[in-house]
């Protein structure tokens, strides 16, 4: 893979999260030829995995099939993914946890990144991923910041500034999340099905997020205007962007 | 010029206003050969030609002076220029007025729009120009809305749905103006300059506006990345978007 | 009717407004033996008639059909409607109009108002509306402001304050709508769903709001938690309170 | 006591936050007949215990001399109360600390819960014991979330989604307090006035707030409307609810 | 008296609102041997005058009752008075009564602004005052903007740029209003006092205001820190501020 | 030095930061003869060092340059300066760094303390810096908080309140900067120049922060009204304003 393709980061705080929220912008990345890389902060063993506790599942057990779904649905989205297991439910916010992802970042060295937003009442966990994904990212710009285990110089380059965007939490108005940016899934839309599709233990949620598809297809739709072309189904993601946009043309 | 030619319609609350805060952007649309459409609400008669009515000039004269700078300035960014004379100090919003505004959209049919922010402590007339431009935006994608003489059907199209960006105000913190979109200007920045010098009463803002391409320059940098090869010397223009960003691309 | 009956009032800039976005609040209402009066401050002949203004459909016929179907639709949810036709695109927030909804106010005496939010930037009608409806609620309280045409003393009692809630506009998000309470309209929605199918024009829409009541059941029951015993498919509408609740229990 | 006893579980950041704050929220809901729960996560025995250090007085003496202090507040209350002895000033927010709490939280079962609001530029253990105690809410929701020794299953039941309110910090526009419930107190202020005499070095604060209570007992009045028959001096509590309300009756 | 002597001019939408609002900081201003002037947009007559309408008195008579008791509030606090009579409930905001107060603008020449701040949920009549003294103020720093009578040149001075601070609504946190400076008016409160008691039918709003300003004065006291030497019983008023403080020392 | 000596405490993240941002303010006050002490959190070896990571520099030579320039740049400026050496890229918010920091607080006694803001998009140890700053504060002005090596009595005395002003980021509307102060510092602007070029590797911010200077000069004047008297040139620095101002004259 030459040195120029452009490489999307995914920081998830779970292992189900960048499925539900991103899948379609993941998808749509690889279909273009480009890379992306997931990394999962934790497997969501503790607080996204209730029917495997209820069954009485062990641990080890449900971390290794939530990382083993994890591992399908990137699959299926054409995806490279990598588990941190930093422990979730509280995912906490320590100084060796980041600095183990400005080593993911100086590795991958994204063009674009995607997260977590800041706030979510719901999920602290969420929030904390977010927190981490930004430090992370400043840190990783430092050529003076040293690699997770201390030593120098470090193994990889630097990153530039690639620009964040957050994706969708479940209960967006709760959360402050007001998109600026709707993205149009459409084409991308049946590897997201696909992905969920992984997912065998929450099926309630793959039609929930189809319907939200459609929805966030409309307002595509509605912003941008009856001109566009656009085909009568359209299915869309909602992101907030977190750095102003870079650009010569106002479009 | 064909009918799919982009457009850019800018909504000015004074005759002056284009210049200083949009005139990167308008000239960046007429170098790649797009149109631009310049609409002066007012020529800023009373309240932004403060040296005029020092020198005595009456009313009639002074709005004579005002257009022909903006005429001449808009010449310089390779934009046509009308004027709505809806007097200014204050400029009223009301709903004749804006019906006007709704003939200009449908008649220049923009894909892009350029106005003043929502909110200006130390002018009224830029939030009232907003205001207007933003109501006649929606009025002119009805079809059942009539011409401003009442008459049907509509002498144009209906409009789609083009995004709306906020140029910068004069106190940006103090206005909540938080950009969101960062403008490289740079090519463009010789034809703003120029179009700044066709206004010989704000000598002293030539160079003000000129630091302040600088700055926002820095901050496109910035936002940026390291790697992204731009010119030593870049220089920007910040705005507002209004509407999220609908693409197929998070870039 | 006894005096003590507790009635809804319902400000809808539009005529079909109060159906999409209030329908299940209206029919629980009325279910419970309650009184609702909805006000459409207009047919929204204008804005909201596109695909008549397309069959070439003269001004009074197109207000004619809407005031027929929101007639339907009231008569479905069991609530009485009236119009004030103070037009559409732009609807104008007038002192004159305002007047008019302070005697609405006065005759129906509500115990709960419902309107939109204050913002939306996709429809200005709507912030009019809201504006309108919060100006006549505090003016109808005052025993100094007079009748509409002028006479005194007021023909009705003045009224108390009645707790507003705004109901959820079209793109929440961009419209700021952050919703403080979630109702239950489970029971309610067959009613709903019969007022809906009286709108034949937007039958596109009845499956978009049926999804919508689901996507907001399940946050009714998320923020209910799991022991409250609620139905496997609860459905919901949102809502924002914009004065503060008063009550004597903690809930 | 019945497994369907209400409760109201007050996580108080020093000992006598819970009286000053939500005394009357307190004595309301043990009036009603329900179980209230007060949790102090510390004494206040470095930063509110001015008087007791100006005598010398040791810290042992201090935190003894808070916790009778509470002990008789709660008790004059009708309230339970227990103590984490976390320490103030600061009061850390860790990772142990939320575990203790999602105890306190599976042994209480509590049907509503009360804290402070997050930002108090006075006091930063203020916001740290509301981040705590909204982390440990949902912790306590998961059933994959172990007891605070680590061990499994979980002694107590996990817990629902009770509502949580924000009680009145003592600077209310500097923290961001902006109340969206008005409680009546007026029945169970008696004894929120006998709660404060237990607190006697802080006896001019007693008038302090029960001048707060008028104060927001015409909120109370204004808010509720002339028709409800409140009477003349009603007293009040204002609090900020963080989760959108759930309810079948919009009221 | 001299051309320098600093001008407080204070703009109350009703008669009675700089008393309780303001009336600290007028009569602190007299009795530094400053100029004050109040002007009243309206008497009140029809939203603040409940008990003249029960008792039946005509609109007139309500009218010169308000305007006398306004009138001997002022000579208390040995302010300067006048009446636009622009009318209230609604209380409009119209060019033309923005017109008369740049004139009194100019005739005042004021070195610091009051009014009402911008948000009022409880009386609309407020923040158009609010909105009609900020116009008046920008318009009468211009030149080019003549007399209300359309008469040139102006009869008075162009006006600098003064500060503006938003005296306290009757609800603070609902109407947004976050205090930035505290006004210590321990000293000039006697007469703030004596002038309330110039308002008999608000009899009961005496001991209200005085207990705020108890309030306020212990922010005074907490935010002034224990080493400024403040009397025991600090009295106060709250304000925001609108536009930058310009000092040349930060403290 | 008498102990009423005004003292001004700067809390600055790294060794270069209280030049750019805070020096006029600096420079103003020892011109008075005030004292000014700055406290630098760490050198910025590993963020803002990047030219002597590119020469290949090790770590202590690195903290040894940073710390002498800025000992220089303070000394231009007339102020003492010390340095924790906490560590940066990240600057970690600990509780033992803010007890250290309480030390300070308590030797310095400040009057007014200078820090960064609380949000930074760009440089998360500035919001750290800042939060610690705040913290420590509040800490010190307990009778009941020990030194930071856990004795007591304290070494020096408790603190008052001093105000405290976050100065300007390097993007201000990014980091929700919005200024309510504005200094003006032109006669103090030669020594922050002279203290600026203390600082030879960014020898490119020196132009910079001369036309920030100038850019905020034109606000004061801007803000100040054009009768005040101000010199042609004025040179200003911004500042917000974290606790409400303190004063017994509004102006």
């Amino acid at each position: 893979m030459a040195e120029s393709t452009p490489t999307l980061l995914v920081v998830s705080a779970h292992a189900g999260d960048f499925v539900w929220r991103a899948g379609g912008a993941i998808a749509a990345a690889t279909m273009r030829g480009e890379r992306a890389v997931v990394v999962c902060l934790s497997y969501g063993e503790r607080g996204e995995s209730a029917s495997q506790w209820l069954q009485g599942k062990p641990l080890d057990e449900i971390k290794a099939i939530r990382r083993a779904e994890a591992e399908d649905a990137a699959a299926a989205l054409g995806a490279e993914v990598e588990f941190l297991d930093l422990g979730d439910y509280p995912l906490i916010e320590a100084p060796e946890a980041i600095q183990k992802l400005v080593d993911v970042y100086r590795r991958a060295q994204p063009t674009v990144v995607l997260t977590h937003p800041l706030s979510d009442p719901y999920n602290g966990d969420h929030a904390a991923a977010a927190r981490m994904a930004l430090q992370a990212r400043v840190l990783a710009q430092a050529i003076g910041v040293a690699n997770s285990d201390g030593s120098f110089p470090t193994k990889d380059e630097i990153i530039g500034a690639p620009p964040v965007f957050f994706f969708e939490p479940h209960q967006p108005e709760q959360s402050d999340f007001k998109p600026n940016v709707l993205l149009d899934v459409t084409a991308a839309f049946p590897l997201k099905r696909k992905a969920m599709e992984c997912l065998p233990a929450q099926k309630h949620m793959w039609e929930y997020y189809t319907q939200l598809a459609i929805r966030r297809g409309v307002q595509v739709k509605r912003n941008a205007g009856p001109n566009l072309g656009l085909p009568h189904e359209t299915l869309g993601e909602a992101y907030m962007r977190y750095y102003p946009q870079v650009t010569d043309v106002l479009e």
